[in-house]
Parts: C-alpha cells; structure tokens; sequence
C-alpha cells in the first residue's frame, strides 16, 4: 500500500463520503495549552470514517467479483459502512453480527439493504467463511486489507490539505487501518509531522506490539466504555506502523469520559467514546503537545449517549 | 440597516467568529423528500449565532462610549456572547440575568470574565436601566439593534456564498434578529430565495403579528421547550419582516423535539431545541419543501439534553 493508492482512493470515494469539516475550540486550546484542529468524521457518512475504507473497498473489486457480493462481521460501524458501500454499488453485503448487537446497529445495517446474519461472537470467522464459500461473496475485512487501509488513508490526505502545517497529527487505534493510513499520508504529505496513535489502556495490545516490535494477542475481556477499540491490531497496519515506528498514547476511561463530555458539551458534537480517544491522549498529557500544532482525527459519533452525566444536576448558582 | 452593513460587519467579525461549516445529510434529504443544507451555528463561538451580532455591535462602538462597558439582559446565549464580545475588545460587561438562570449558564458568562447581576425576570429592564444610568455603559439589546441585526445576517451571507442557489431558506424566530438579519442579505445575495420564519406553536406571536400586520404581544405564559425562542418579535425585526412579506411556519413540540433527536442520532450534531426548529418546520409540512433546494440555519447548540430519549431504549433485535 503506497500513497498512490491513497490518491487513487481520494479520487473513487469523491462522489460518496463527506468531505468532513475542521473545527476549532478556544475553550479546548486554552485547556490544553496549545492549538488544536479537530477533522469531524463523527459528521462522515454512517457516523464514522470506515465509510471511506469500505467504499474504496467495494468500488475497486473487478466487476465479476463484485457482482457476487461482499460480507464482513462487524458489531460496529464497518458493519454499515460496507452496507452503504454495497448499496452504492448495487451489490449484495451480507454482515455477520453478535446475537447481542444493538438493534439500532442491526436496523442501521439492515437499513442500507444488507442482510444481517446473526452468531455467537467466537464463531463470526466461521460464519462469515462459510457464506464467501457458499456465495462466492469477497471478504471485506475491517482493517487488514491494502484497499480499506488506502480509504481510512484519505482522512488524513484531506485533514492535511486544509492544515499543512500540524506537529503532531493524533489518530485512535483499533484494528490499525485509519492509524496505518495516517501514517502513509502524513509520510508523503507532510514528512515532518509526528504520527500518535490513542488506545484505551484497557485494550492495550497495539502499544505493547509496538512497544516490544512482535505483534501481541487481543486482551482477554477488555472492560472499556470504547467499544469500537475492542479489536486487536491488524497484521497490515502493524506492520505499517512498526515500520514508520508509531508510538501509542494509552488512555484511561475517565480521560476518555471527560473527552467525550467536552465534545459534547463545549464543541456541540457527538463524538462516540472511541472517537474521543485522541483528545484523551491530549487531556492525559498536555505537556507532551504543549505549543505545538495538533490535529485530532474524531474517528465517529455512533453512541446512544448512555455515558453522559449532564453538568446541569449540579447546584444552582448563588 | 442595509446590506452595506452587512458587508461591513462580515469584514468587522471575521476575525473574532468561526466561519461554520455546511454539512448534509442523505437521511434527512430522504426522510423530507428534497435536499436540505444546514448552515452549523451551533459550532459557532459561545455555541449560537448570538456571536456575531454581539460581536459586531461591541466592535461598532466608539472609543469613548465602549470605555464605559456594556450591558445586557439575558437569561441564554445573548448574555454569553456579550460576555464574549466585551473579552475580545477588553471592555467591562455586565449581564442582567434572572434568579433561576442554570448554573452552566452563569458560569459560562462569568468565564468570559463578565460581571453577573440577578433579579426577578419582570424587573430586569429596570435593573439593566440602573446600571447604564450607574455607569455609563452601553446597552447592547439582544435583537432591537442595527448593529446587532446586521452581525447576525452575517450567517445568510456565508450561507448564500456556499450554496447560492436555495430556493428557500429557513432560520427560527423569537425577537428576529437572526431572521430579520437573514432577510436582509437574502434579498441582496440571492433575491428570488424565499425567506421563512420558524416559530414555536406555543409562543406565536410573529406568526401573528406578521400575519396581520400588527405586533402582538408576548404569549402569556409560554410553555416550550424551545427555550431561546420566548422572546416576543422586536419592533426592528418586525419592520424589516412584515416590509419583506416574510411568512412565519409554526411548529408543534412533537416536531422540534423529532428534529432535536434526528440531529443528535443521525447528524452527530447538539441542536438546542429553539435551533432545530427550522428543520421542525420541514417535518410539519414537507411537501411545501418537496423538490426544493432548502437551507436551513442551526442557530445554536447550548442544551443539557434533559429532552434526549435514547432510541437504545428500544427492545433488541431477532
């Protein structure tokens, strides 16, 4: 995956995905202590930049293999995003997901016209193995694929574009493939901007493969409020990123909390827990970013809001 | 109050206001059946559109008169944009605000370093008449002021620039300085562009007012959880409205809470309620909009979401 493919991406997905916004926030510079650009992928189609991955995905499939229709399983917005990416199209998308996915995720999915096929967590790979034999469909994977690593890459390709300049560009980490993409863009765009990746330090498995340079295993039964991090790192973006040698900012759940609020509250945006990990990584060490130009990727807004806890039940004044 | 000072105020707050982005949404367009643009004030400075008409008129003052300070009464974001104002010119600010303003909102005047007076809602002419009368300050009124008129117009002139060719362009009304200041430059930037007005059912006194060429008292007792919308219709606001033959859509409060809900779920976007009453007024009556290209104006985002009922509330799926 060169910044070839990331050009060639910016092109195909033109017509389908926002161009998202840049926003700025005194309240937050000042908190921080230094200047920070937010891109809003929380604003992207299906609420989250994987609309961009599954997309360049889906429309750079030849013809005949396409026409057979793609899968994936998701719990989460991939999920969508390659729903939608199939419907623009036209193409069958079958989703796996868990038993117990929300029914807004499932109706979303359903939404764009997938199919939604339902099974045991540990059996997904399975499931979704045994529909590419029996359908011939190709397998989209969320992350370890050259395609939606060059899509999720455009984030960075645009975010650069409107602020050339920044220090340090901070992008959350799951799977890898936004992050692996931000760094293939930011190399070929802007060389001297410092790539940080954000993970919950309850999911930590891409700090310590990046750390000790051998790709660890997924953290048994993860306990964290950002759902969209669960997964461990992808064989692609490791290599991507040990190669670049990324280093990851782990986070707590209470910077994650209080990054979430301050989206929510200060800057009017709905910012899902995992797409509040970058300014979380900013809230957990200012010092670190302190007079530098900052640019944060808000990878999504998909979240029923059940972590907020208004300011408004404090006391009245007087 | 023309377009020239339009142009002038555009000039005058440019430095000190975010241009807001214009973002789209092919749920919405889907759901009211044309294609809708939403001109994002609730990303503006201090959360609301308030920004710039403070903004411009603080910056309109002489030397001499803006040494004495500003006042104003406001119990909502007017209140937090004068705050905001005086900070940018360094100038003294005092908010006359009511007794059972919200914590959140006092803070938030007193963190632009302005000075806040309490009192009883029916005496706060009275109280911000003692303190100019005490201290020589100007009054700077939320809505019946030129200058303040003219800085909110500053919205529609972004808004034509970006998307110039709307057949229609919505804003909300409570005092009207926001749509009287729309329908200024609208008749200049894009004059074949129809202008609407939309208000609370509960609080309709522009509606009728401008329905029948007289200005109708306050509603008494209003009962809406648009809660920046109780004004009754200025006097200025009224001249360039009922001049203009601007036609007022009233909405029920069923439908400014759908709208409030559809920007938080499906746009990733903290509407207040008072702000998503334009889009209130597609849901009211969307074939009066069918196959139009419709602007619609997020004038602000200052809520708790005390109004928010989750959708994940709902039973799960199979």
């Amino acid at each position: 995956m060169t910044f070839a493919d990331v050009r060639e991406a910016v092109r195909r997905i033109a017509p389908h995905v926002h161009r998202t916004p840049v926003v700025t926030s005194a309240t937050i510079d000042v908190r921080v202590g230094t200047r920070v650009w937010f891109k809003c992928e929380n604003l992207q189609k299906v609420g989250a930049f994987k609309a961009r991955g599954a997309v360049n995905a889906v429309l750079s499939l030849g013809d005949e293999v396409a026409s057979r229709g793609v899968v994936t399983h998701s719990s989460g917005n991939h999920g969508q995003a390659l729903a939608y990416a199939a419907a623009i199209r036209g193409i069958r998308c079958a989703v796996v997901m868990p038993d117990h996915a929300p029914r807004v995720k499932v109706d979303a999915v359903r939404g764009y016209g997938a199919e939604v096929v339902f099974c045991v967590h540990h059996e997904r790979d399975r499931v979704a193995a045994d529909l590419v034999a029996e359908t011939g469909a190709a397998f989209v994977h969320p992350f370890d694929d050259p395609a939606v690593v060059a899509g999720q890459a455009t984030v960075a390709a645009e975010f650069l574009d409107e602020v050339p300049d920044l220090d340090v560009l901070v992008a959350p980490i799951g799977g890898g493939g936004l992050l692996s993409g931000t760094v293939v863009a930011a190399a070929a765009l802007s060389p001297d901007t410092v790539v940080l990746g954000a993970e919950p330090a309850a999911v930590d498995d891409a700090a310590r493969s990046l750390a000790s340079g051998v790709r660890q295993p997924a953290v048994t039964d993860p306990r964290t409020m950002a759902d969209g991090l669960l997964t461990r790192i992808g064989e692609l973006p490791f290599r991507i990123l040990s190669q670049a040698g990324v280093e990851i900012v782990t986070v707590t759940e209470a910077e994650i909390l209080e990054a979430a609020t301050l989206f929510l509250e200060r800057m009017k945006l709905v910012v899902e827990p995992s797409g509040a990990t970058g300014l979380a990584a900013l809230l957990a060490s200012p010092e670190r970013f302190a007079g530098k130009r900052v640019g944060i990727v808000l990878s999504g807004g998909n979240t029923d809001l059940a972590w907020y806890r208004p300011a408004t039940t404090a006391p009245r004044n007087r």
